[in-house]
């Protein structure tokens, strides 16, 4: 019970976001990774099969997200994960996002990373992955997010002893 | 063999698309239709399962389609059908983009309507729906599409004897 619960807290500094680095917890969906098939008599680019969804049980629905925008530095205190199925996240705005993300360990998330989302990317949470919930720091906020939708228990929450706070380089 | 093809043709208006009136066509995915789940401690608001995706064997994916802009009045001449899968096409821009459909009349298109889908929405076709190709005419021409990936042949084509110009109401 500190009088200034906001002086404790890990300060974190998100990167930007790559497929390589982002791939022990999802899918960076974006041009760059596949050579595009052209299609429509060669006014666009396919870029095919680009995230794993990955459900058990339910089925893969769609839905939209609106959030609202969240300021620098971000303070997250919880985080979640989906024990039966990944997640998507499409951002319909060119947005910028925070992706902060964390490995288990016996249960709990370890110590949390943050990620950068910019430049037409969506981003794909594996299934069972610890997560921060969506966080655009620019854009409209309007996300299409890609889920599992049925019974059962898909939310586990873990609120954070102390906050993490993020912050971008300059 | 006209000396002026162009001057053939049919001109249709593209309306803004709704729900209902596409409704025979497929699900236009926005805010204003299901009512909001809070979620995330109040920060987002979930509308959830708003598209019927619909598969015949394969797997639901997705991917990316880099789309050039379309310069109106749009010249449409080519309709398309996919009989194993639903297609939904999410903007990743705040873009507008045209949707170009037709009802079936005996394994050929039959007349063709417009739509202008504007204001953050996204467009699903329903499996085997005669559309056009993803006609963007503004924002940077990037989408997400959820669609079947998988074996058998998905696509049919029919070209048009006369092509549709479309325009849209200033």
């Amino acid at each position: 019970m500190s009088a200034r619960p906001e002086a404790r807290g890990v300060q974190i500094t998100a990167r930007p976001i790559t497929a390589k680095a982002f791939a022990p917890f999802g899918d960076v969906i974006e041009t760059d990774t596949v050579p595009p098939q052209m299609i429509n008599e060669g006014l666009c680019r396919r870029f095919s099969d680009l995230a794993r969804f990955d459900q058990t049980g339910g089925r893969i629905a769609m839905s939209l997200f609106q959030a609202e925008l969240r300021e620098m530095p971000y303070r997250c205190n919880l985080l979640e994960r989906h024990p039966l199925g990944s997640q998507c996240f499409i951002p319909m705005s060119q947005a910028a996002f925070l992706v902060i993300v964390a490995p288990d360990e016996g249960g709990r998330p370890g110590p949390a990373s943050a990620f950068l989302a910019t430049n037409d990317v969506a981003v794909n949470i594996a299934r069972n992955t610890w997560h921060g919930v969506l966080a655009p720091i620019s854009g409209s906020g309007l996300f299409a997010v890609i889920d599992r939708i049925g019974s059962g228990d898909n939310l586990e929450e873990h609120r954070l002893e102390e906050p993490v706070f993020v912050i971008t380089t300059p």
